[in-house]
């Protein structure tokens, strides 16, 4: 039986684990600091420093004040906060979103909601290799313009989008700027003022964090209505009693990263690079998705003539992805790829590959041999 | 300080504790069980699994079946979800909403929202006693009435309201029957088919489970629509991935409550009345807002001729609340007491008290001592 197998995990992209040093920070509040944070007594006033005490870790991480980070039940969550919370506020004349063919369904779906009422979504196409021209992306701005909205980087192939370059052609325009950054933060060095955005989604369970929890970066001065309605929690934008415990481990789990990245990174890369090399030397027709400027852990390939999905299920002691979690085992290319250009046959093919802090040399040449003999297996039947 | 007190938790309609079998049973998820339900491999597959033993867990609790419990981030996300989860898909003809005039923000907020489109809503009066007449409740229903959306129970007083009375006359006119139970589930036996509901709200942090983590029961068939809006998690009406380990501790949570109710009911009872006796014994003059027909765990009351904000000042070592947790601190009345017909003044000596399973008949008489000397303090004043 598989589960019985030692799996090695290069799925990090689909969920990470909840460290250790994270899982210590929330116990406390899992146990005797159990205060609602609204609370006016000593069990209430604590929580509610915990809270605050988050709030600046998440907000250092991305050289941002502490008022400026909401928080939210995790990236979905956010990017429906950001994108119709901004929408509920504009102005009359501006009724257009610039948006990507690359995003999540937690984007596209506000996306097209608003569409159903009148907006116009305009859709950036994908380059060759999965990123954004910025040249198309200039031409689209306009004074119609209310909201760019577009992913850092897709959870597929890993590219590191132009937000930054994107941001200074929306803001002319005198368009909010959003990114979901749910793949990147705490893999890549993410500031909101270099970016230059208005709005940054996180998603706790995507670094390192309990799945349940994320943020919402709001530039001071943004205006953004609710999503949910209630009561006055999260400067009135995000009703609900706090989820202390979950908040607390972002906050922990963003102070590590922080103090992580310099060295994770460029030793993921190194790793992921490995795994390409080992896999291209054994399979010399492997298609590479992933392009250089990419998060360090991604690596997106197709395997030529076979379906990636027959090549994990020939993996068993290897857990990955064809694609996005959220539409994980259905035989339907990834949405992406096609955008990317990649022939349907291509695309079927495809495994993403996404490493973690507990990575190590041995796993990689571990998960390169068997996805080798996985596919000769496969190629041979 | 009054940090280094050991307190007297009487504050349990505001959140419970985290009981350490529900902890228990959700440490593993915080640790090697951190798989996406999504993903479609071993890590994936125990995650979907222990959502899904959860889903039957709370279902059990309510007389429900697993299919029909959607999780959420909690009881404002519930609320949101059914109520304008509901209007969103309603008939063209049914414009108007049946609710009370005793709700939780999470409640009246929805439906203020719905009446700036165009919507009707309905409120109904409280009775002396906090509860809702049926007959008035009755002769509110017609054609036009979309939704009834009522308490089961108020934070506040703790008065049980006869949502089953009224849900008949709702079906008869063919509205659908909303009820938010955050503050009854876990304390007295809910069931959807007594109560004859369609939807029913759970928080998590009320029932010894989690902040961050909530459920709605949807009734086989009931048209809803999603609010959050994103990928296909939870039959398509809430995206995003699952908060697995919190869920899991709300099944905990929703298991142990259901082995409980039958002991713990009526010991709380017996508190409840121990403390209103020892507190009218030492002032005559108390006021008791909490009815006959209420929680076993709450007791909300007036002190004469003080604030109660002041009175819990003037007792540093119990935790308890004036009002709703939502809008602590704030000096003016409790909304539910004036629509009782309570004074101003006499809504300004409130203090709520809501016992736990951990409160012993020492908390209780220490509680009484505390709360009788701190009347006395501040009467003197």
């Amino acid at each position: 039986m598989s589960h019985d197998h030692p799996l090695i995990y290069l799925d990090h992209n689909a969920t990470t684990p909840v460290v250790p040093e994270v899982l210590d920070a929330m116990l406390p509040y899992l146990r005797d600091q159990y205060g609602n944070p609204s609370s006016d007594h000593s069990f209430g006033r604590r929580a509610a420093a915990a809270v605050d005490q988050a709030r600046a870790q998440v907000a250092a991480l991305i050289g941002a004040e502490p008022g400026e980070i909401v928080f939210s039940s995790g990236g979905t969550e956010s990017n429906n906060l950001a994108i119709r919370g901004t929408a509920s506020v504009a102005e009359p004349t501006r009724r257009r979103i610039v948006t990507t063919s690359v995003e999540h369904p937690a984007t596209t779906a506000p996306c097209q909601h608003l569409e159903t009422q009148g907006w116009t979504i305009t859709r950036l196409p994908s380059t060759p290799t999965g990123s954004i021209d910025t040249a198309n992306a200039a031409a689209a701005m306009g004074p119609d313009v209310d909201l760019v909205t577009m992913m850092l980087a897709p959870n597929e192939t890993g590219a590191i989008l132009p937000v930054g370059d994107v941001a200074a052609h929306a803001h002319r325009a005198g368009a909010v700027v959003h990114t979901d950054a749910a793949q990147a933060v705490g893999k890549i060095d993410v500031d909101v003022n270099d970016l230059d955005v208005d709005l940054l989604s996180i998603a706790g369970h995507k670094c390192y964090a309990p799945k349940g929890v994320g943020a919402l970066y709001r530039r001071a001065g943004t205006p953004l209505g609710p999503v949910l309605l209630g009561a006055g929690q999260e400067g009135g934008v995000r009703p609900g009693t706090e989820n202390v415990a979950s908040i607390v481990g972002l906050g922990a789990a963003c102070e590590l990263a922080g103090r992580r990245l310099a060295a994770d990174g460029p030793r993921l890369v190194v790793l992921r690079d490995t795994l390409w090399e080992q896999l291209r030397d054994a399979i010399p027709a492997l298609v590479r998705h992933t392009p250089q400027s990419s998060l360090p852990n991604t690596l997106m390939v197709s395997f030529p003539d076979v379906l990636g999905r027959a090549v994990l299920a020939a993996s068993p002691g290897l857990a990955a992805s064809t694609g996005s979690a959220c539409h994980a085992g259905q035989d339907t290319p990834a949405a992406t790829l096609l955008e990317m250009g990649s022939t349907p046959q291509v695309a079927l093919g495809a495994v993403r590959l996404s490493l973690g802090r507990a990575t190590t040399a041995t796993d990689i040449s571990t998960a390169a041999a068997i996805l080798a003999a996985a596919h000769a297996l496969v190629t041979a039947l």
